[in-house]
């Protein structure tokens, strides 16, 4: 067939001679940036902070943030050490929205696992002096947008900050009640970022690796998309920790860190698209649409 | 389990007191909203607008928009009437971007379909007298954005109007070359809207029944998620127009009319969330998330 494709493979830009391109076209492409990045500007992924979510087509790996949501975050960890998910599954798939998980039939206080009592409902927390990459383009929901630890954030410029509900970022399912989130059930978004959803739940972090896994699964049939028989839902293998995994088994990744020059570059690339393909390079960006690179780390 | 789900069903609101409620809840949800509106902001779609592609997994629908690029929706048209699609396949599925269908070993020149040749990019077009339905709140991409006959549009405030890339909408694959694009091959939204790609693209309509369909499948594991080998590909049964199909076949949908008061309701509705799980509404919203309601018509 004939390559008819939405963007260009970015290795071929490099035939077109730099001299007859436009101003914006000269900016490196994002594989330059990245490639040609100094080590300092990336970090590995600390084991306490990386969940594995063992799926029968192979592993998610989620970075929890304990920035966000500190009390969320220990619980989740004291779930997976209590063997709490055992027996978990994916139990809802709900199109252009979520992939949800948890225990089916169980609760949390059934288990016995060594959680504490959330106190607080961890949707916002105070800006402090958290380190902050703003975006230059207005948004529709924020005051202000831009990048916190890896993790793409919003500010009220009241002294506020909280996690934004992009593509990939994991989030803890509530109740009615705000502070009916235990931990206990999660779920990541799969399609058009929900931002009505921001300070409305507590975030634990984002996948690293493997959300296709999440996102390309059947949509379920029932309200909100739950799967409606049990027979639907796909078995979760384990929910662990990789510091508790041995260190042969564990997956080295590294996270490009987002108050770096080479972040900058990255957010520069995207904002105005060199490859050759772009006719009109939108010169603007959203703030879930800023990629946030991952690589494979040293073993 | 415990119903922890992200938000609650719509249905549950009405247990509520909308006494103890505050000024915004106060508002008709969006299935009050729906339910009363007059028949009049409703319309049925166009057999010769209505593309039918049949997959395994069932029926998906098209709406062709002729207002946006008219050349490249008479193409489509005269691709379908010509069979030019038979033995076509989904051949791409690059996960948070886009599914991509097309006919994996012809060529448009070899199959004598009546196509015209396009004589325009169409990427974007004269804003003229096109109804316009606002939002309030700020884009990241585009001066203004809001809804024209159904679809989400972005304006430039200089007179030019386009079609947006949110989920759903449905764009005309190209190669390098701008008028590349002749049709044969069509991609479809499925994730974070990739609004760089506007006014980079002649967009034909967008998915109103099954976009899960294309959704769901499995991600390609080659350049740009296409898939890799052949047996990797999704076979697509037929693409048809509904005005081909034996009316006792067909779908009859009806799609919300986006320039009237039920349709700013709508917006209202998703703008302020008045169900009671939400503790903070936004209040405000992005193109790409507003909901453009289809439902069941009369056969």
């Amino acid at each position: 067939m004939r390559s008819h494709v939405v963007f260009v493979v970015l290795s071929s830009v490099a035939l077109v001679p730099v001299t007859t391109r436009p101003a914006w076209a000269q900016v490196p492409s994002l594989e330059d940036i990245l490639t040609l990045s100094p080590e300092s500007d990336w970090r590995s992924i600390d084991p306490e902070n990386a969940l594995y979510v063992e799926l029968p087509g192979g592993r998610v790996i989620i970075e929890l943030s304990p920035d966000f949501s500190p009390q969320h975050v220990a619980n989740v960890r004291a779930l997976a050490r209590a063997d709490f998910w055992e027996n978990a599954a994916v139990v809802r798939v709900q199109d252009n929205y979520v992939t949800q998980w948890g225990v089916p039939d169980g609760d949390i206080r059934d288990r016995g696992a060594a959680v504490a009592e959330i106190t607080a409902a961890e949707f916002d927390r105070a800006t402090g002096d958290l380190p902050f990459t703003p975006l230059p383009d207005p948004d529709a929901y924020a005051v202000a947008t831009g990048f916190t630890h890896g993790l793409p954030v919003g500010r009220d410029g009241q002294g506020r900050t909280w996690m934004l509900h992009c593509y990939g970022v994991v989030g803890v399912a509530r109740g009615n009640p705000p502070d009916s989130g235990d931990g206990s059930a999660l779920y990541v978004v799969i399609g058009q970022s929900p931002r009505h959803l921001d300070r409305n739940v507590a975030m634990i972090g984002r996948v690293v690796q493997g959300v296709d896994l999440l996102s390309s699964l059947p949509r379920g049939t029932g309200s909100l998309g739950f799967y409606e028989t049990p027979a639907e839902r796909l078995p979760i293998r384990s929910i662990r920790l990789a510091a508790d995994v041995p260190p042969g088994e564990r997956t080295e990744l590294e996270v490009l860190r987002t108050d770096t020059p080479t972040f900058q570059a990255v957010i520069e690339s995207r904002r105005f698209r060199r490859e050759s393909w772009f006719v009109q390079p939108a010169g603007r960006i959203n703030v879930c649409n800023v990629p946030l690179p991952v690589r494979a780390g040293a073993r």
